[in-house]
């Protein structure tokens, strides 16, 4: 199966000269969703994962197929004071300015192997800031899975440098 | 398995009188997420389902867990200016003012038979829009799946009087 293939492409979205890569044509699709879920977890056969943190709002789609799949929890990192008890926050760069994720704070227990999914990977700031945040807490951030990796953006290299394995199905060079 | 004992209950929040019903403790816990979607599923047994929509945002996580144990796709119901391509838009009264939710124009065929899952209903306002956007594209609603019901506060019936069945794992009287 041809994931791309399912992956509607729009051009001058959300600005001129981005062309963005949207993936709900791809979950709509039963069998695209089915395989992205089997490919996702593919990578993590006979690795412990205790929790999948899957980062707002379309992480929490193919998060919570992945634990579903894995038969594991599945834990929010939301956007800033979108958690109803007591969070962790770290702030992260934007292209102007900055803003904040948050995860509970007994989300994550010590030692226990999270991986975090997301559904794209572009600078990685996000990324990063999920990773201080299970870390934090003690947890060990054994991968971080994406549908879409867009590498001209640097992403994947700033998370390995953390000594976090990255995994992308789908990779658009030149973005 | 107890499903409320895992729903962590926070007094007050997001203001003084409500009883917060926070569903992230159950998704957390493996065997808890794991029922959730086990219990949510099974009164639609011998059903044909072709998608769940899955409503913004915590609807997206138990909605793509969803979708993945029946092997459908999975369309998002967001609120308004989040989908990238065309979209279909319905309005929804909230205690002061009034919100939109939108749904990507082609993300239900005529004739598809359509599963709208949320966290949580309350008045129904959000369902009731989210209804009424997969039957302008000729959708068939065949039921709307919660984990928690507020039955106080109506949305059962409401949702009930669009002919559409309901079905919730937990009810709190009194919220």
């Amino acid at each position: 199966m041809d994931i791309k293939g399912l992956i509607r492409t729009i051009p001058d979205y959300p600005k001129p000269g981005i062309m963005f890569r949207d993936v709900t044509s791809l979950w709509g699709d039963a069998r695209g969703f089915r395989r992205v879920v089997d490919e996702l977890v593919q990578p993590y056969a006979g690795t412990r994962i205790d929790k999948v943190a899957g980062i707002e709002s379309r992480g929490f789609v193919i998060g919570g197929a992945v634990a579903h799949q894995l038969s594991i929890g599945f834990v929010p990192v939301r956007k800033k004071g979108k958690l109803p008890w007591k969070t962790l926050a770290e702030d992260y760069a934007l292209e102007y300015g900055h803003d904040t994720l948050e995860m509970h704070v007994d989300s994550v227990k010590p030692g226990e192997q999270v991986l975090i999914v997301d559904d794209l990977i572009a600078t990685g700031g996000t990324v990063e800031a999920a990773i201080k945040l299970v870390r934090r807490m003690e947890g060990v951030v054994v991968g971080c899975a994406f549908i879409v990796d867009l590498p001209d953006l640097g992403g994947r290299k700033r998370i390995e440098a953390l000594d976090v394995p990255v995994f992308a199905l789908a990779s658009y060079e030149g973005h």
